[in-house]
């Protein structure tokens, strides 16, 4: 089927997957050093300590992610709902929605 | 805290968030005419029948939502995993990824 013209929110998807694909090297698990490379280059305003290996070992633990097996989509998801969670709970409570919400929280 | 520049996951975590609370208007659940309208006007390359009232409920079934109360984040959240999932595996198959991936699945 011919490819039609994304979406905002089909784009946002795409980001997401796409982001996780090439943390994975296109496999279907990443490593946890692949997890840091992506937190720390996609999601420092966002995670405390993202570039700094005791705040990986937080967040992982957190994830309830081990160090040894590799990391699924379905994992990297769990990160991803939790961000999203927090910045819904913390836009809902001031009621009101900027551009950009980038920072740490 | 001053803001900084999103990257590409923050601002795909950004698009998500904002497109449920312009279909909730703010407030902490959308209607089924809000999630309809969502999908009709953001997911229609991805929701098979996004425009058609069936396609609709058919879908609302799937993510067990009922009709009579809000949808809730985590229940859109639902349909957002379900769509990434399904895109995640897709590629994970096909050994690729490509720019856009839009289509009806």
């Amino acid at each position: 089927m011919a490819e039609k013209k994304c979406t905002e929110v089909e784009s946002a998807i795409d980001t997401l997957v796409t982001e996780f694909h090439k943390a994975a090297n296109d496999g279907a698990t990443m490593s946890s050093a692949g997890l840091a490379n992506l937190v720390s280059s996609q999601l420092s305003n966002r995670v405390k300590n993202s570039g700094d290996p005791a705040g990986m070992a937080a967040l992982m633990k957190q994830l309830n992610i081990k160090d040894s097996e590799g990391i699924t989509f379905q994992e990297f998801w769990g990160l991803i709902k939790q961000l999203a969670t927090a910045e819904h709970e913390q836009s809902y409570k001031q009621k009101k929605l900027v551009e950009c919400r980038c920072r740490l929280v």
